[in-house]
């Protein structure tokens, strides 16, 4: 899926939900805990349950890695398990020097054929090229994340701005809003206007609203563009709503009040 | 192993030297790029003829993951066969929210028992703090790096400092030389000196000496503290110094070389 048929699901389903899969084997409900396959059943229950209320899902790859081969496995399921309908997401933050990041952009947009990826800015534009060679993809670029430690290099002051102004601003001459897109964190919705002075036609993926402490509200009337341009996503307070039995209809209940209120932004 | 083991490694064997496994499948002697193991065969064969001139080995993960699950079983092997006499080096330039970089921290110090990993700091503490938790393990942070790209962010002004200047000061202070290593890239020689100054007692991880342009001996000049504090990776200029079936021989006269120079400078 390329960014004009993302724009067109999300006014087709009226929703920007993107659903998180950080799959963590030690939070699945007890039921799937020791099952051989239990990661990947518990995925495709969520992906079942919620794929009327979402538009995109956000693998975190770090989950999966941390099991190995099994976790690669896992991975590999899930993605081919994910509808054509919806816009994939490889939560990477890779970024190397040129001819290591073709290498991550081959990862992850060949050999798991994702349709986005995210990627660190920090050693430049080298590092990022071999990803936005790809036609047809997207590649996410850190700007400022939601974490604690944004403080400490991303609001860092070059001259009037903050580096991760100075990110969006440069990054964003590197390719065009069909193959570009940036990470922006909800805890700082304040900053949500001033970013779309800098980058008004960029996609924004935003992540923590939930357990990360955003508010969809204000994130959706400081961020949106004419296209819409958002992609909000929700891990924890969907995927972890609970853990009995029922978590795939909690967890569809928790994603369809989110896309009834976007529904409302739209 | 440890940095007092690597100290004590470099003492004894008279070499800084890290050999980087950026094994890359159509970069493999003819007689191997049609083997089904011949990613392993060629890289079992580098570290048997390499072993006895260098310190600690550096795999490269992107050139793994490319391949998917046979890249990550390929990558395991390799771990394994490397002597515990060898420090080793996973290049994965990970970092990412503090929940997510400790499943990373798990991926490289646990379900691959590597003794340390390359860490982004863009998204600040929390994203680097899982992996100095581990004891006994180096985490190495991006400092300066060799590429081009290094102008467009790293090199930025803060005040006074360049961004990477910042970075070495308030990573230093989240952990210790024992627990704490960062990358410098090596075309950047002149700015050595300035890097001793802001730590001292820290190890470096310098990249690009050979297909990256550094010299050896400017490195050692204005890179070396009281106990040496070097690891100088080349790859390339090993891995593929020659693509017959004498690499292996060609690979370790090339280490030998550079061990050779190393042990006047020691």
């Amino acid at each position: 899926m390329n960014k004009n048929q993302l724009v067109a699901a999300i006014r087709e389903r009226k929703n920007y939900l993107c659903v998180g899969l950080d799959t963590d084997v030690n939070k699945l409900p007890k039921h799937l805990k020791n099952e051989k396959d239990g990661v990947v059943h518990f995925n495709k229950a969520i992906i079942d349950a919620t794929k009327d209320f979402c538009v995109s899902y956000k693998i975190n790859t770090a989950f999966y890695e941390s099991r190995g081969l099994q976790g690669w496995k896992e991975m590999e399921e899930t993605l081919q398990y994910i509808p054509d309908t919806h816009f994939t997401i490889a939560d990477a933050k890779r970024g190397d020097i040129g001819n290591t990041s073709a290498q991550y952009a081959k990862t992850f947009f060949e050999t798991l054929p994702f349709d986005s990826v995210t990627v660190a800015p920090y050693m430049g534009e080298d590092s990022i090229r071999p990803f936005l060679e790809y036609e047809n993809k997207m590649t996410i670029v850190l700007g400022l994340t939601s974490n604690k430690g944004a403080q400490d290099f991303e609001m860092q002051k070059i001259g009037q701005e903050h580096l991760y102004e100075k990110v969006l601003k440069i990054v964003s001459g590197w390719g065009s809003p069909d193959n570009l897109m940036f990470v922006v964190g909800a805890t700082q919705a304040t900053e949500l206007s001033n970013i779309r002075n800098i980058i008004p036609n960029h996609f924004l993926l935003v992540p923590g609203v939930g357990a990360q402490g955003g508010s969809l509200s204000e994130v959706s009337k400081y961020g949106k563009n004419e296209e819409i341009g958002l992609l909000i996503n929700s891990s924890r307070g969907i995927i972890y709503a609970d853990s009995s039995e029922s978590f795939a209809d909690v967890a569809a209940q928790e994603a369809k009040k989110l896309q009834e209120e976007m529904a409302l932004y739209i």
